[in-house]
């Protein structure tokens, strides 16, 4: 059974695709909101992998409706979630199975369990998040026994993360992106396998 | 990295326990109340898996407790959710991991959040639970396509569950065990390996 994976580059991710691959045949999935993004540095940690990658991009009016969410809320929160729920629909209406690297430790993107049963019942799919039941040390544990990665702040990292093009979408509205985040948000990016 | 997984036998927890070997050192353990539990159809189970297998059983003290509980709540979610509990701290005092296979539709037993954290805090272990972010039809998929199961009711099946001996309990005080329990709680017990 193949198995759409949500896909940033970054640990989780990739964590949750090394989980599933022994059970299913693994695709890697990298959302952009524009054609234009760089996702070079993604598809490399696709292919350090070992798995398959596809580039994905989300439906006309994605990013303006989180925008909107963005500033009206003042905080990422909701405008990550929206976005995280957006993919995992998109994926869903052309899989059986969709999964990402959603962790028990993490609260942002989170569906709870509602919205999990929700997209499984509207799409006729099933949503498998493997690293739910992993403690944060856990999956750290294993990361580091499993991949070389890279660690920086948001921004300067080449990874699949929503907040970079968030952020410009901000500042194409005239708004400085920076009151909206956290100040120190450190992203990952797998860039080889150990051993 | 040594995982303790509690094994009744049954699917959910055989999956549990293949989901952790490429990962963990995964080592199953069955509890039981009294010295004098049937346990060979689970040991039988376990070998099946190829793993290695032990016996276990619960502090002095725990069936009463737990019987206490299932009297005064006259049904038995409680009383499961403190037997399962219980196991688990065993457990987490002598592995740094221990697992079980809750699944993400189940309700009892299941560990909220806080638990879990408590437990891992208290314990210093790290509390896995593979197949937390795997709904019903994933696990009952790859239940199918790995392991040769036999299902049947509950006192009927000789697994792990701890229904029989609660029932034995109930009827030691001179309680009928029927009105506390649902008429028909399907078990399973693992006979052999797919293929």
């Amino acid at each position: 059974m193949k198995a759409g994976v949500l896909f940033s580059g970054g640990k989780d991710s990739a964590l949750a695709a090394l989980l599933l691959a022994p059970h299913y045949e693994v695709e890697l999935n990298t959302f952009a909101f524009g054609e234009g993004r760089d996702l070079r540095a993604v598809e490399a940690a696709g292919a350090a992998l070992g798995f398959p990658w596809q580039r994905r991009t989300f439906p006309e009016g994605t990013l303006a409706t989180a925008l909107d969410r963005l500033v009206a809320d003042g905080y990422p929160n909701g405008a990550i979630g929206l976005v995280h729920r957006a993919a995992l629909e998109v994926l869903a209406a052309g899989h059986k199975v969709v999964a990402d690297g959603t962790r028990f430790d993490d609260r942002v993107p989170m569906l709870d369990s509602g919205e999990a049963r929700s997209l499984m019942d509207r799409c006729g799919c099933a949503y498998v998040r493997p690293l739910l039941g992993y403690p944060r040390a856990e999956v750290d544990r294993l990361v580091a026994r499993y991949f070389v990665i890279e660690r920086g702040e948001t921004g300067r990292m080449p990874n699949g993360d929503y907040e970079d093009e968030l952020r410009a979408g901000l500042r194409e509205r005239g708004l400085d992106p920076a009151p909206f985040f956290p100040p120190m948000h450190e992203q990952t990016l797998v860039r080889g396998r150990q051993g």
